[in-house]
């Protein structure tokens, strides 16, 4: 359901010069996505050196939804050893922190956000998606009889929260009841981290202000 | 230098159904493959589910000929306290010891090679590429230059080796300069992987049984 992420990603990017920019949104895993191990069709999509790249869903999905509906585990092509053990869903944990390291480790900075939207702000939202003409192409039922899901889903979400939340690559758990407010702490997040990376322009140099001069006697 | 690799993949796999069966090369890394994590561009070349895949180099070129040749670091676009750190190999280590681990979790097998050739058997091969005219096109000058290093490779073999043989997916050291004997081995450590897979067609029940009957009478 994107109740909120899609609107936030919107808000808080618009302004960003697309050059640099790039989003991915994950559905449903394609054919040849479920032949591979879960980290791999978001490994494929991530952003090139000095690049943002915004996930709307991501691997993450692999140990929420999919821990809640576990029959999908069936579709995933994986050996039934590895679906009926005990160890799934800490290794799956464990293999997501190993590759977020890996990233840090490697100079890509992961900022991961979670909008945490209330029991009852969320009914208020699809109530919305049914009553606006405008909005009903954004409600399936699928939203609906999730609904019926809404503990396992909040257990599911407290055990990876804890589980993936690491020094260099922790989880901001954003309220996101109130709209505008969500969209200025995500943007405040943003701006942070790119703070942080104390990007600059190259200085120039005496060598390369002498350069430039004999560039102008060539012009 | 392709002094063994190319032979000893052409020998062992010429024989299996190339349905299931891919080789990459991994040669000097492309543009795009540079704007991204070292893993990058093998991950994205693994096979799929049910299918033998065959790197001819791999990932490890980032903690061998890279090593020896460390220039090759600044063409990475890696952040520059990465390139100054004290621990960019063991942080190189632990990645592939943690991807590894993490394809081994999700079924898929890592069987890792090493063709060992002699000091001296190399310069006899060397030799054949200038004395044999049809060998002429294999040689290049870097190879001869490549020589010169032999020490250096040999000082990160060792080390990566050590540091990269774990129990879900060792390094099986061959000695390669009998080409026969280790076209032998890989051939059987090849076969005993297979063999511990334990594959079988899966077997008809009574109630299949049943169902083929009834197709008869569609026929």
């Amino acid at each position: 359901m994107r109740l909120a992420r899609d609107g936030a990603i919107r808000h808080v990017m618009s302004g960003v010069n697309p050059q640099g920019c790039q989003v991915f949104s994950f559905e449903q895993p394609s054919a040849e996505e479920l032949e591979h191990d879960f980290l791999w069709r978001t490994t494929r999509r991530l952003p090139e050196s000095g690049r943002i790249g915004i996930f709307n869903r991501s691997y993450y999905e692999d140990v929420l939804v999919v821990r809640v509906h576990p029959k999908i585990l069936h579709d995933q092509g994986l050996p039934r050893e590895l679906i009926d053990g005990e160890t799934l869903w800490d290794d799956r944990f464990r293999s997501i922190r190993d590759l977020e390291e890996h990233l840090h480790r490697n100079g890509t900075r992961v900022v991961k956000i979670f909008l945490h939207l209330s029991n009852s702000e969320q009914a208020n939202r699809l109530h919305d998606r049914i009553d606006s003409p405008e909005k009903n192409w954004k409600l399936s039922l699928a939203d609906i009889h999730e609904r019926a899901y809404w503990e396992q889903h909040m257990e599911a979400y407290e055990e990876c929260l804890s589980a993936t939340s690491t020094l260099h690559a922790p989880w901001y758990v954003v309220p996101a009841d109130d709209k505008d407010n969500a969209r200025l702490i995500v943007s405040q997040i943003v701006l942070d981290v790119l703070g942080g990376l104390k990007m600059a322009y190259p200085k120039t140099t005496e060598e390369r202000r002498h350069e430039l001069e004999s560039f102008r006697d060539q012009l």
